[in-house]
């Protein structure tokens, strides 16, 4: 089952490294990773999305709460929450190609951010899932170059 | 001085725990690490931002190419490129606020996500810096939660 789990950590040198190491020593397949900073300086927020044996997650969960440089994790699976990818995009469009394939980049409400004479750098965003239906879209263009963030993830509030 | 380095790599569990190893282990301040999918599902794409010293993030970047699961690796400090950053941001916001804080939102070309009666969810993407200043204005309101994918970024395509 996919897991999305959240773990805000003091920004050492290591607790990356650390952290990267507690799921492959469990041979985890880690989907995505982002480590990105916070209000405050000293902490970062890492966004874990991995997919296996639920037990084992558990396990490495309550190992993760163990570290010393670990804050606080939450394991997001069982709440409502909204969950962001951020993606890059180069996609081969020649001129004559060029309104049939802004006319999918208006689709998904995406943007281009940087044009040359063969190509179109578009920049997307949303659940994992749109993201993967624009790259199979694009795909009949050819995809030059593709880099994706990987989830964040936060709780919905509560409507009382 | 921050360098922004790219390096897509082969999905084996251990990999980011080597790649973040070989950074803490010259005690590298990592700003902020991301690794997403690609369009090949055994190929993965790390944004890693870092400061410090420019001859030894040199050292790293080389020990880094040696490394066998890692395909190529782009430094694109002195590169044309465009960098982007996500963020999902949780603002205190009653009732008689929200016209104030939609403003700002405007502004700055965020989404709201979610909303209860005491706060908003606010997504919202672009360089560091802009990023940065959302959050600047926020801090009056209060910012409750706060989580950053860290940056995705490619080379600008060439004008001929």
């Amino acid at each position: 089952m996919r897991h999305i789990i959240t773990a805000t950590v003091v920004n050492h040198p290591g607790v990356l490294a650390h952290i990267s190491a507690l799921f492959s020593a469990r041979g985890f397949n880690i989907d995505s990773v982002t480590v990105g900073r916070t209000e405050d300086p000293a902490v970062s927020r890492m966004t874990i999305v991995a997919g296996g044996d639920d037990q084992i997650l558990e396990q490495v969960v309550k190992q993760l709460r163990k570290v010393i440089d670990v804050i606080k994790v939450q394991d997001l699976t069982d709440s409502k929450f909204v969950e962001r990818d951020l993606m890059l995009l180069r996609v081969n469009v020649a001129p004559s190609k060029r309104v049939e394939v802004m006319e999918i980049i208006n689709i998904f409400r995406a943007k281009v951010v940087d044009i040359s004479p063969i190509d179109l750098m578009i920049e997307v965003s949303g659940p994992e899932a749109k993201l993967d239906a624009i790259v199979a879209m694009m795909q009949q263009y050819g995809i030059k170059e593709l880099s994706r963030t990987g989830c964040i993830a936060m709780k919905r509030g509560k409507l009382q």
